[in-house]
């Protein structure tokens, strides 16, 4: 506990991000290794205290993510997931073993229902469980997270002695998650105190609040679970997550930032960080952002209405309870053009928070020149896709030579493509349904694959007719589903590099695809 | 109030939609006069009690939406909005004449923040102020509800002073709204609390919330709201609005109906229409739902953890609190191809809720059958997509009649076009940076204007590299912001689709294009 700016004192509440691990469990959010190591080092700066970073047992994906991530973040806790069974503790806690912090985070059903329908074991049996595998896990770090999953739909009785024997056995932070989104703020609040008061040894854990959207209420019940005595919250960049999603980490530090007069806690967050992390989660999962999202939306500090405007000028105070600079959001400010040179370049890098390597900067001082040709105004946001598409690329097998398209009304589309797979050139002409799909018939082609597109998105990266496309791709294979980004001023090759991007990490990951038949 | 289905009384909670007020004030939600008659026909079958249709003073565009949807929304009672000026009072009046249950809305700033900075006015003459604008009000409709503007930040007790003055004065609703999104739900509650206890004739008004979601808690003080006596509740689709935007009207509905036991109350609303109603703010407003969006959100129902999947397959109930189906979420099922007659399509097409002309079907079949010979699988999705398009471009002054694209990496891009200006055909080549850029030139070569792209964006309609691509395009010219959606399996066909019919919603709505020339 430290001393708030204002003198008085302030309970500190800890920050357990999940965004790598329930956030990338929903639908569609699967994140590469690169982009989990970028989220977890970008989670780390910013203060976050502990950082959940993956399920080892899930796959041996999920096991190298955690370890790499465990071996690199320096300053928070890194948890690893895993069942009550005793190889999924064994693998979590060899993952996070490199660690400066590590922790084994381990769950079990304590409701009825999923007693009865899940796990088919009685009250007891589960008991038993509980103090085998939190004695298991205690054995290999000192660290442990023990979750009541569907707590929130379990009688506080049977709660309170599955705590007690979680505790008993060595658990150092109690979960008590609302699994399904079902619980309301008074009732989250209610169960956290039960719990805490009837417990016996509860003084020797940290207790902690896990919440689901499904009614849209996961903010104020984490919030709410503070004023039961939780002293950490489980949260996700723009609160994605199974169904619904978790509460949001921004919504969480802002609203405690905020309201410090009735919420009286501190977060260890630098909040001025929140929408550069917003934009690399929403980057990471191809999953954007509400406009009217609370904090990152576009539009969560504009104000279009007449007497809100004029409210405004006359003392900002009057319709906003926090500056948009306090999350890190600027104006977006014409940056550069053609005779911006490098020394400009590389501060405006730094500036936006990247560290790239020589050669690293090179490759996007080439690419800033030739759009900086192309288009007049370059923003931030350009620079930044440039960036991040540049990162991405380096390791790829495949890559564009060249396309040529014509398309219109009067069909059948036609793509002309010529890519470099390895070290060979190929060319192919492909038609299709519309351009996209003959370009991708092209791609299909020149590299014969299995793998499914399940989303096509593009977007404006900045305004205007010459704006960069922002072109988003997934593709599943082998029940893998990645996504790709790519920008470009031309809609079409933006469309290309963004599937190839796909592919390419695909392969990467030993997709079993035929692009080798292509190069040979 | 009404008795519930299981026989216990529950409190009847009226729901107050402000989508075409508050959703459409923010910026870039600006809906057509048709897409706000959708809307608030829609709203009105699906049980809403209050639609609040717009701000009469504010524009004549504004004037003629409230008038017109008065005069055909046939159950619910129909709102509109007036600052406490009399002029603002006496338009709103005007507007809501031809409603079955017309209603002013008028408010006032209350908190010495807004009365200091903004209204510079005394307390006292505040309290004259909302004494004579109800009363104005009052002479020209019985229900009138009254707005203490920013009251969760007013001292209480000039706040029941403000509220005993409205009642005595006439109003049959005091709304004390969260203007800036800062209270939490135990503030909200009290505030509600407070007010109802103290000012002696509070049994003559039903009380409203209104909440702002700048900290993410809209919801929960909705609902806390209700525990301090409100019956009212203001709400958007989606939760659009200003900043953070308003309550989610679909998360409080399916908040109330879920958890029954605690919230003994009950709302009039369909829930089966919820997605429909979603769907359909999403198009007029073209702002995307968020993925992990509650209840509305393409992933709300999807379970991707194989622990979840195992659980759903051996009981629903253990992670889902609510079916799918009650929110009105089907299966996308695989419905029609090249070979479905007419029946099918009609049958469809109610299914899916239109009722459409015979003009229209016509129209609307006549696409069918076209999109059908270029794709394998027609979904829901895609016919949905066709349908709202073909009503959308009924009256159209600017029609594309054919487009021809060169592009991809050796530009510059081209794009040839030939568009019907009333009864001219004129044709065109322009270069642009990009293929989608040359075709937006080519327009601007045939129909010169000022307007500018503010947004531009596609994605797919349903998944394949067949898929339509559904192209969103907003304009902005002369102060006003149109959005306009198109769906083709051509992207860029998609891309000029949009851009021309914003320009025919602004040319509908008198901006000062300049289409006479090219059509001269």
């Amino acid at each position: 506990m430290t001393a708030s700016v204002s003198g008085a004192a302030k309970d500190r509440v800890l920050i357990f991000d999940t965004t790598l691990r329930d956030g990338e469990q929903c639908p569609g959010a699967t994140m590469t290794l690169e982009e989990k190591l970028d989220v977890a080092e970008l989670l780390d700066t910013m203060g976050v205290d502990i950082i959940e970073a993956g399920f080892p047992i899930a796959s041996n994906g999920d096991f190298e993510a955690v370890s790499l991530i465990a071996s690199r973040v320096k300053r928070a806790t890194v948890a690893g997931l895993a069942r009550a069974i005793s190889a999924d503790i064994a693998r979590a806690g060899e993952a996070v073993r490199g660690a400066a912090r590590p922790r084994i985070h381990t769950f079990v059903s304590t409701s009825p229902i999923h007693l009865a329908h899940q796990m088919r074991k009685s009250e007891e049996e589960v008991l038993e469980i509980i103090t085998a595998t939190v004695t298991q896990a205690r054995n290999l770090v000192e660290d442990i997270e023990w979750s009541a999953m569907d707590a929130t739909r379990t009688p506080i009785d049977y709660l309170c002695r599955c705590v007690e024997a979680a505790i008993k056995a060595g658990a150092t932070t109690i979960n008590l998650p609302d699994t399904v989104g079902y619980a309301t703020p008074d009732e989250y609040r209610a169960m956290f105190r039960a719990v805490r008061e009837r417990v016996p040894n509860a003084d020797k854990a940290i207790f902690s609040a896990h919440c689901h959207n499904d009614l849209g209420l996961a903010v104020a019940n984490s919030l709410a679970a503070l004023e039961g005595g939780a002293r950490q919250i489980e949260c996700t960049l723009n609160g994605i997550g199974e169904r619904a999603g978790n509460a949001a980490l921004e919504e969480i530090v802002m609203a405690i930032r905020t309201r410090g007069d009735i919420l009286p806690y501190e977060t260890g967050v630098e909040t001025t960080m929140l929408m550069r992390a917003s934009k690399l989660a929403s980057a990471a999962t191809s999953f954007p952002v509400q406009y009217n999202k609370a904090i990152v939306g576009r539009n969560a500090f504009a104000h279009e209405s007449g007497i809100h405007q004029d409210g405004m000028l006359k003392n900002a105070q009057t319709y906003e309870i926090m500056t948009p600079e306090s999350v890190g959001v600027s104006k977006t400010s014409l940056v550069m053009g053609k005779h911006s040179g490098r020394a400009a370049f590389r501060n405006k890098l730094e500036e936006l928070g990247y560290s790239l390597s020589d050669n690293q900067f090179q490759d996007a001082f080439e690419r800033f020149k030739e759009l900086a040709d192309r288009k007049k105004h370059v923003y931030d946001e350009d620079i930044e896709a440039l960036v991040d598409q540049n990162i991405a690329t380096a390791h790829d097998r495949i890559r564009l030579v060249s396309l040529s398209i014509v398309a219109g009304t009067r069909g059948p589309q036609r793509a002309t493509m010529k890519l470099q797979v390895d070290d060979k050139v190929v060319i192919e002409e492909q038609e299709g349904n519309g351009p996209v799909d003959a370009t991708f018939n092209a791609i299909k082609a020149l590299v014969p694959h299995d793998a499914v597109l399940e989303l096509y998105q593009v977007h404006a990266v900045t305004e205007g007719t010459d704006a960069q496309a922002e072109v988003s791709v997934r593709l599943s294979a082998d029940d893998r589903s990645v996504t790709s980004r790519a920008a470009d001023p031309d809609t079409l090759v933006a469309s290309a590099q963004a599937y190839l991007g796909a592919l390419n990490k695909l392969l990467s990951r030993g997709a079993r695809l035929h692009a080798q038949h292509a190069a040979e």
